[in-house]
């Protein structure tokens, strides 16, 4: 039997339909060539609504419309996606343009506007084609099964190889919680910059000033630290929604499983970031980095988004070369806390460095094990106690082949 | 005739050793495999010294011995350059190594060590061959003519393309003053990171101290505006020496020409820092960029900074692509002051956006621009004074090639 002690499951057939009171639905309008480019998450009753978007100071039109919705009641029932056309830097038309996708899905499942959030991701400054989006909503086609999460989760991507999708369940008062994500990556449909997207449902009972409170805690430390390319689209969210249909007592931080809660919901963005991370533009790899023994959490987390970052790292381990004077030269650039002659560091099982020397080791074992399309690194300062990891992705040809071809 | 009124005249045919009391001497001793790999300038005076160096906190050993020599007195006579070993994590052995590097170089000058600056380049983590570099130190044969100049331009590369050297005059009173440079950019013998190394020469009159001074100003506005992938080297270093033979007046910010000093220094170091930028590992084209209407002169840098280093920038300009949303997105995620809806911005002379709102452009024409092998991008953020520049290149197979083949 399922309880908190035991754990939290992961439900390899689960979706985001899979928790209590949520349809989707995806289909194809021709803002894209072949993909589905139109997506709906509904629940069947006013959820809890958590939210947050990119830092860019830039900010896509449908942030606004979004964030208004929110402010609202902290409620939502729907929210409505695009993919083609990021409907960012086009000016008023471009928010007369999220009002009015707003408006259309609110009308179409009978509901008030400020219970919808509505997200883009595309090509930037074109004019969004209301033509195929607006005519087209009435044709979503909500259902609860696999299908319809599938044709949600397609919905959602512009040049990202693979859809990416997570569940999870938990027992808290002794009901079944359930929590499901999607989320699209790094991609475009012209040569554009990528955007994330990522869309938690859970059945849980939580309040949305708390769903926010937790969902800024692991954004911090799962879609907060991965890192594509180092530039920040001006049209990423990440959104949850908590139907509260599993009937739990209310989550807060003083309830016993509040933990739990948090870390199902940590596990939940991990997974969809590590996702994302594996499926940056022409990535071959995931990179994990693992930092120990920094003087705090934060320092950890940013030598380990430094190192994963470096450009020369990203070809290194493209080109499985255990080039340990490149990490080494990340961590002294990454304005944390340092001393030069205390680093460990370890590909895989295999350890490169000790105080900062290089010790003997196997260049073809290291080699062999940055062959591998996962890949750890695993860095100790030794200088104190913070722990942190950040992920990411090999630079490859065909990063450049993707942002070098011509927009047609 | 040439005076200080009449501005800063650039000599195609000068070099380090032009300016008064300077020889050079570059040779081939086997640290690499067949370019120059040693090479020495020097100063029938003792030099007012100045020196930057590497942010990194990671530093190699050649700039501890160097920040020595220059602490004494200010003063160098001598700096002894080897490429294809970087001496940089290479613990007490290597500090060692570059002391006896030192040691070597005064014995074979007789004059006092302290008088010797080291510098490095090359693979991290090896330990120096010293073997090679120590016998033929007697051999540098130090002359003051264009030849000794190359073959010093030569032995301070790794993989650069090209040799790196600017020379320029003006009149300070009523006397001829000279300087000139040599660089080494982002290149590696084995893949490993690359290093930046700069050296001024000049006949000026200069205390150590006011020459420190303009190096720093002009340091931040030229070589620290310059990026090829965002790494920073172990062993970056800046080094300038002045003669004082021209017999002007001893520069200091109140002498009537300091600025015109200043001035020349930073073409100098301007110059150098828009080739290491050109010859950037597998960069086919030189990015300048421009920003106007900053807060402030440093945010206007920052800008700057942020849209040369941008991957999807780099990788646009390969393509020749005018992708003004990567430009955008950039200046908003750069964290300066920005106004989301007032940004103008132009490549060469077609503007794509006015008030950040695309304009009718040609396609082909700014594309065509965009195939020259220099661009120039300016932006007016229209919020301020703040005027800045950065300089970067494009990012290609080339780069990933060079950075992702294995160490052999």
């Amino acid at each position: 039997m399922l309880t908190a002690k035991s754990g939290i499951k992961t439900l390899e057939k689960g979706s985001i339909v899979t928790p209590e009171g949520f349809l989707a639905a995806g289909m194809h309008t021709g803002v894209k060539r072949k993909r589905n480019d139109l997506g709906m998450i509904y629940c069947d009753v006013p959820a809890s609504a958590a939210a947050l978007y990119t830092q860019n100071v830039i900010q896509a039109a449908p942030l606004k419309v979004t964030k208004q919705s929110i402010a609202e009641e902290g409620k939502l029932q729907a929210v409505i996606v695009n993919s083609g056309n990021a409907n960012a830097c086009t000016g008023k038309q471009g928010e007369e343009d999220a009002y009015t996708m707003r408006h259309a899905a609110a009308d179409v499942l009978s509901i008030p506007e400020h219970r919808v959030a509505v997200s883009s991701t595309g090509v930037i400054g074109l004019a969004m084609p209301m033509d195929r989006i607006i005519p087209n909503m009435k044709h979503l086609d909500l259902q609860m099964d696999q299908e319809a999460a599938t044709a949600f989760n397609e919905s959602i991507l512009t040049t990202d190889a693979t859809k990416k999708s997570t569940c999870r369940q938990t027992v808290i008062d002794d009901v079944v919680i359930t929590m499901a994500g999607s989320a699209k990556g790094s991609g475009m449909i012209e040569p554009n910059m990528g955007t994330m997207l990522a869309f938690i449902t859970t059945d849980a009972a939580i309040e949305s000033d708390m769903l926010q409170l937790a969902l800024k805690e692991v954004t911090d430390q799962t879609f907060n630290c991965i890192t594509i390319d180092g530039d920040t689209s001006t049209n990423d969210m990440v959104l949850a929604m908590a139907s509260g249909k599993a009937g739990n007592e209310n989550l807060t931080p003083e309830h016993k499983d509040w933990d739990v809660f948090v870390e199902m919901l940590q596990q939940t963005c991990e997974d969809l970031a590590k996702m994302i991370a594996r499926d940056g533009e022409g990535a071959t790899k995931l990179i994990e980095v693992q930092v120990a023994g920094a003087a705090d959490d934060q320092q950890a987390v940013q030598v380990a988004k430094t190192v994963v970052g470096s450009s020369l790292v990203k070809t290194a381990a493209y080109g499985a070369d255990p080039n340990w004077g490149r990490i080494i030269a990340a961590i002294g650039r990454s304005g944390a806390d340092v001393n030069a002659e205390t680093i460990d560091a370890s590909v895989g099982p295999i350890q490169l460095l000790e105080n900062s020397q290089p010790l003997a080791y196997s260049e073809t074992a290291a080699s062999d094990y940055l062959q591998q399309d996962t890949i750890k690194l695993t860095v100790d300062l030794n200088a104190g106690d913070g722990v942190g990891k950040a992920w990411g992705c090999d630079l490859t040809y065909d990063y450049v082949r993707i942002n070098a071809s011509y927009r047609s």
